[in-house]
């Protein structure tokens, strides 16, 4: 099974004591070793890596653990392929234009039975049913809405299409536009929001532990969404299948 | 000005050594300090990376002389901004999908009064000029052909898109689907083919030689496109003004 790793805040926030602990699932504690992505939102602007080595020894992975990269929005994730062959182009993240914004999708799960027919303006580059999804769901935003919609609106359509896609296999997914992230669990989903006052938290994958007090204000709030809880000592709320819910700010609304 | 890189070879090389001294001139022996960006093409799969921060001191950049990915598309950009503030959004190369490939596009010049009406689905997401006529590009690439058309008749489309854009200002630019890389010149724009039998090449922005002899086969063949000749050893050709030329395989057609 792949793995998700999606963080939405309310400030600029280092992603890379989550991002240690998840990419020990790319090769040590799990056996997703068919490649890994992470997309970094920069207000409107993206930083996009993705690798088709294993995330725990990939050296763009360690320039991530290393570098202080800050953001709002972040969809991150390893692969273990069920379809299509292991090279760069079915790696997720996969990034598309509409409406002058980067649009950005992660999936976790099969779609074995669900090709629609593309007739607009996004096409899959590379073999996976995740990608087929995805530019499916951009090409049908487009048609749902003339310009760009509140989130609100967004977030209505999202759960129209992801109902229509869901009965196909499994379906979990996390998508940002930068402005808000969205999640939706078939199976395998947890959440967790953290507020003032901050308190430690220690890794489920890496003996390691951080004392979230030293590093944020009282105003911060940060919402983090992955397959498996990715600390051992807070409480993540698991998803119910069929839910999709919309993080902004930091906050699950 | 800003600067502009390219590699077109038939079989995936390195860039390093071109890149490194590329590099230094986004802080040290250029004053271009406005961010920077790569992408490596990986069969249909991109690697995409962008920075604000100065080419020459950037942790990204420095990943880039360290890691040895090797392709046989490369386009690459260190930018001194004229228009558009300093951000992320805003650095090239940029990246867009069209008919199932990814096509990167990066650019040198000015564009102040080009500013066409964009009816289609390529909208700019940040605010530079380049980005805009990246945009009117792809939109009138995919209404000149109904599916991928062959890279003659692309460039014959190109040819004819360059002489419209190009009166409106300085309009150097690179353009790369992974399966060829098209360069326009108005102003500064050099190439090189290399080929059997392979010399050494001393860098003009650094101290360093590296003699291609001991990491090539006979049959390789690798094109560069830079703003300035990025060695001073071999014989580097000017394009002509208005000039649009295509390489493929590393070679100039």
């Amino acid at each position: 099974m792949c793995q998700l790793l999606g963080m939405n805040c309310n400030t600029p926030t280092d992603v890379r004591f989550s991002f240690t602990g998840f990419a020990q699932r790319g090769g040590v504690t799990g056996d997703h070793t068919d490649g890994w992505g992470i997309a970094f939102f920069e207000d409107k602007g993206l930083r996009h890596f993705v690798d088709h080595e294993r995330a725990v020894d990939s050296p763009v992975a360690e320039l991530i653990r290393r570098y202080p990269v800050k953001s709002r929005n972040v969809i991150a994730h390893i692969r273990k392929a069920t379809q299509g062959v292991v090279s760069l182009e079915n790696c997720h993240p996969f990034v598309r234009e509409l409406w002058g914004r980067y649009w950005v999708f992660a999936h976790n799960g099969d779609l074995k039975d669900f090709r629609p027919r593309l007739h607009a303006h996004f096409q899959p580059v590379g073999s996976t049913d995740s990608e087929h999804a995805f530019c499916w769901i951009m090409q049908e935003l487009s048609k749902s809405h003339a310009g760009v919609p509140t989130i609100d609106e967004l977030t209505l359509t999202l759960r129209e299409l992801a109902a229509r896609i869901a009965p196909h296999g499994t379906f979990n997914f996390l998508l940002s536009n930068g402005l808000a992230l969205w999640a939706h669990a078939s199976t395998h989903l947890h959440y967790i929001e953290r507020r003032h006052p901050f308190a430690s938290a220690r890794l489920s994958d890496e003996d390691l532990s951080l004392d979230f007090s030293t590093c944020t204000t009282p105003s911060d709030r940060v919402a983090l969404i992955a397959t498996a809880p990715l600390t051992c000592n807070e409480q993540w709320t698991a998803f119910e299948s069929g839910q999709l819910k919309v993080f902004v700010d930091g906050v699950c609304r």
